[in-house]
C-alpha cells in the first residue's frame, strides 16, 4: 500500500464515529417517497450536509420530488459524478422492526435503520471517502458532482427528463452508481448495467355492474375472459413473447458478457431452496445458460390479476371488470415507449381494442463496456481493498435509472458500495455491517484518488 | 268461478291478517345458512308451524343442515309434494335496509323482510292455500308432503343424497317448486326446469413465496401465467368450450321448447340498458336465438381471478399463487361429476397437472315435459287466477336442486308463487306485494284442489 492509501485509510478509521453520527442524523429524517413523508426536509438536510463538507449544493425542482445537486472543484480536469438517492422505502410493517426504523441503532457490529444501506449509508460513504482523500492529499484530486434524487424508490419517473434538461450541469467523465455489495463469501460484486422495465396495467370493463352468472353466462361479455384471452396472446408456454417486433431491438450478450457470466457464482440451487421451486423455466438447471437467461432474456411477467369474486367458497358472479399488472423487463436496446406502442398495436390486431393499456412507469435498459478503463480502475481499486478480484455482472435482472447517465450523459458507470446479502433492503431491520461501511468507503476513496490521476 | 273456488278465495281474504302474522313470526327467526345463524331454531319453528296446521312434521338430519319433513293425508290417493327452503341469504349490507331485516315491516301494499319472498313467503303461501282448501271442502283433496330444506342458499349440496336416501318417504305424484313470479306486465311466469351447475376453483402454486420480478422473471414459473394459460385452453372467443367431451351429453332444445321460447317476452334491450352492455356475445341482438342461447347453451364463466399485487400503481412481484373461480352452467343431460372429470383430464392432457381443481359444488340440470298433464293443470289454474295465459320457460338460466325431484323421484315439477320483478331477493329491502301473495296463494289452492280431482 502506498503512503496516500495509508493516510486515507487512517483518516476513515479515525473519523468513523463522526460518520456514523452523520449517518444517524440522516436516517433520523424520514423520507418515504411512496408516502410523501419528509421528502423536502430530507432534501434540505442532504444539501446542508454537502455544504458542511465544503461542496456547493442546491435543492433543484424536478417534475416530481426535488433533486439535490452538489459540486466541488478538484485539481485535475476530470469530473466524477455520484448518483445517489435520499428517499427510502416505507418502514412498514413496523411491528417487525427490533428498533425504531428512523433511529439508527448500533447492535454489535451492525447499524440498523430504514435507509441505512439503501441509500443513505452510500451518501455518507461518498462524503466520508471525499473527506478522507481531501485531508490525505490536501486537495480534491478531481472535480466531483452529486445528483441525489428523491424518487428512486418509486421508479425514478423524472430522472431521464431531469438529466436530459441538465446535461451541461451534469457533464462528467465517469459515474459511481448508488449501490454496491459483497456476496456471501465477502467478494465484492460490481454490476455494469441494469435491465429496463415497462410496467403496464391491462384493464377491461364489459358492463356497468356484475351480473348473475346464471343470467349472463351465455349472453354477456365477461371481463375476466376478455382479460384472460388478451393475456394469453402475449406469451406462449415456451416463454416466447408474441408481441410482433418485441425482440427487434434486442442486442444480445457479447462474448465478453458470456465470459464474465461464466465467472459468476451459480446460485440456482440456492434460489430453488429459498423460493421453494420445483423447477426452473425451460428445464434450466443452473449453469452459464441459466445465468445468461436470468438477465439477458427480456420478460413478460404477470404481477397481479384481479376480477370478480375472490373470497372463500363460491359466488356465481359474472365480472364486469378485470385488471392485470404486467411487467416487461427489457434488455439493451429495447425501449419501454416502443414496447407500449407495440403492445397496443398487438392487442388491437388480436381484436382486443376493449383492453385498456395504462403505462405505470418504466425505464430503458443500459450497460457499460466491461473493458472501459474506468471499469478497470474501479475493479483494481476493489481488488486492493478487498484482497480478491470482484465478480463482474455485465447486466443485472433489476432495473434502475442508469440509462440517462450511460447514454444521455455518455458516462461509464460502475457500482461500488457498502452492502452485503443480509442487509434487508426494503424490509424490516435494514442494516449494514460497520466493516462493509469501512471497506466501501476505502474503495470509494481509492476510486476518487486514482481517477484524479488518470490522463486518458 | 265455481262455488269451491269462491269459498277458497273468501277464506284466503278473510285470513290474510293471520297469515301475515305467521309470515312475520317466521321472518323474525333469522336462518342464514351461509353464516350458520339460527338454522336449527328455524327448522324447529317451521316444523311447529306445520304441526299447528294439522300436519305431521319432523326435523330430519342430513349431511348438512336439518330438513323439515311434513305430511298430511287427503281424500284421493294422489300426493302433492312441496319443495321449499327455510334458509335465507345474509342480510348484509345492513345499512341499505330501510327497516330491520328480521322484522316484517308493512309499508303501503308491500311487506319487507329478509326471506319474505325467498322463501318464507312461499312456505306461508302453501300453508295458507292448504288451510283455505281444507276449510272450503271440509277435507284435503289429496295427500300432501313437505320437504323444506336449510341449505338452498348455499347450493343445496346435500339435497340429492337426501332425496336418494328417502325416496320412499318422499314418494309423490307431482311437485310444486319453491318459487314463482309474475313479470313486469303481471303475467305469471312458470319455469319447467333449471340449468345445472358445476362450480370449481382452479389454483396454482409455483413457489413458497412471491419473488421480485427482476430476479425471477426469466427463471421462475409464474402462478399467474400458469393459470392464464390453463384458463385459455377452456374456452375460445367463439364461446366454444374446448374440454373434450364437454358437449357429449347435451340433448338440446326440442321443437316444443323453441315454440315456448318464441312466446317469451324479448328482454334483450332491457338487459343491455340495465347492465350497461355495449354488445351481447356472438353478435346476438335479441330474438328467439338469443332467448334460446340464454338457457340452452352450457357456459364456462370465470367468476373471479386473484393473483399477486392488486393495489394501486405498480409492484414488481412474481406471484407464487393464483386462483380462479369457474362456473359451468349445464344443460340436460350434462352431469357436474362428469364435467369435473373431463376438466381434470383436459388440463392434464394440456400439460396443466400443476393446476389444482377443487369442486365447490353443483347440481345436475333437469326439465319437465311441457305437455305433462300436471303442467297443464298448473297453467290452467294460473290462467283462472291471473286472467292471462302464463308464459312458460322450458328452462331457466339459473340452477337449483330440481334434478333429484324430477329424476330420482320421477315427478313433474312446476313453479307457482308470489314473486314479482321488484322483489329484491338476495338484496336489501327484499319484499313482496300483498296482492301477489294473495294471487299466489289462490293459485296454489287451485292446484291442490284440482290435483285432488285428477284421475289419470
Amino acid at each position: 500500500m502506498n503512503t496516500t492509501d495509508i493516510k486515507i485509510d487512517a483518516h476513515i478509521e479515525a473519523n468513523l464515529d463522526y460518520w456514523i453520527q452523520q449517518l444517524a442524523r440522516l436516517c433520523a429524517q424520514p423520507s418515504v417517497s411512496a408516502q410523501n413523508l419528509g421528502i423536502v426536509e430530507c432534501a434540505e438536510l442532504v444539501a446542508n450536509m454537502l455544504r458542511e463538507q465544503g461542496f456547493a449544493a442546491e435543492v433543484m425542482p424536478s417534475a416530481g420530488n426535488p433533486v439535490v445537486y452538489g459540486e466541488g472543484d478538484g485539481r485535475s480536469d476530470k469530473t466524477l459524478l455520484f448518483y445517489l438517492h435520499y428517499d427510502v422505502q416505507p418502514a412498514e410493517p413496523l411491528e417487525l422492526w427490533d428498533s425504531p426504523p428512523f433511529v439508527l441503532d448500533r447492535r454489535g457490529d451492525k447499524l440498523y435503520a430504514r435507509g441505512v444501506t439503501d441509500d443513505k449509508g452510500h451518501i455518507i460513504c461518498r462524503l466520508a471517502a471525499l473527506a478522507a482523500v481531501r485531508d490525505a492529499l490536501g486537495y480534491l484530486p478531481c472535480n466531483v458532482k452529486f445528483i441525489i434524487e428523491g424518487e428512486e424508490e418509486v421508479g425514478s419517473p423524472n430522472m431521464p427528463a431531469f438529466v436530459e434538461e441538465h446535461q451541461e450541469l451534469l457533464a462528467a467523465d465517469a459515474c459511481i452508481w448508488e449501490f454496491g455489495s459483497v456476496d456471501y463469501s465477502g467478494t465484492p460484486q460490481q454490476s455494469l448495467g441494469m435491465r429496463g422495465i415497462c410496467y403496464v396495467e391491462l384493464s377491461v370493463k364489459t358492463a356497468d355492474i356484475d351480473a348473475h352468472s346464471g343470467l349472463g353466462g351465455s349472453l354477456f361479455p365477461n371481463a375476466a375472459w376478455r382479460l384472460t384471452w388478451a393475456l394469453s396472446t402475449l406469451k406462449n408456454q415456451d416463454e416466447h413473447i408474441l408481441i410482433p417486433g418485441f425482440y427487434d431491438n434486442v442486442v444480445g450478450s457479447s462474448q465478453r458478457d458470456l465470459q464474465l457470466i461464466a465467472q459468476l457464482p451459480d446460485e440456482a440451487s440456492k434460489l430453488k431452496a429459498q423460493y421453494g421451486l420445483d423447477r426452473f423455466l425451460l428445464d434450466m438447471e443452473g449453469g452459464v445458460a441459466f445465468r445468461k437467461t436470468a438477465v439477458f432474456a427480456p420478460t413478460c411477467t404477470i404481477c397481479g390479476l384481479e376480477s370478480g369474486y375472490q373470497g372463500p367458497g363460491s359466488k356465481t358472479v359474472l365480472p364486469a371488470t378485470a385488471r392485470a399488472k404486467v411487467d416487461f423487463r427489457l434488455v439493451p436496446d429495447q425501449d419501454p415507449a416502443d414496447i407500449v406502442q407495440k403492445l397496443r398495436t398487438h392487442l388491437d390486431a388480436q381484436g382486443f381494442s376493449d383492453v385498456t393499456v395504462t403505462y405505470l412507469g418504466g425505464g430503458r435498459p443500459a450497460k457499460v463496456d466491461p473493458d472501459h478503463p474506468f471499469v478497470h480502475l474501479v475493479n483494481q481499486a476493489a481488488r486492493d481493498v478487498y484482497g480478491v478480484d470482484p465478480v463482474i455482472e455485465p447486466l443485472i435482472g433489476g432495473s434502475g435509472p442508469n440509462y440517462p447517465f450511460i447514454h444521455t450523459l455518455g458516462l461509464p458507470l460502475v457500482s461500488a458500495g457498502i452492502g452485503y446479502p443480509g442487509g434487508q433492503a426494503h424490509a424490516p431491520n435494514e442494516n449494514i455491517r460497520i466493516e462493509d461501511f469501512i471497506k466501501g468507503t476505502r474503495h470509494t476513496a481509492r476510486i476518487i484518488e486514482r481517477f484524479g490521476r488518470t490522463t486518458d
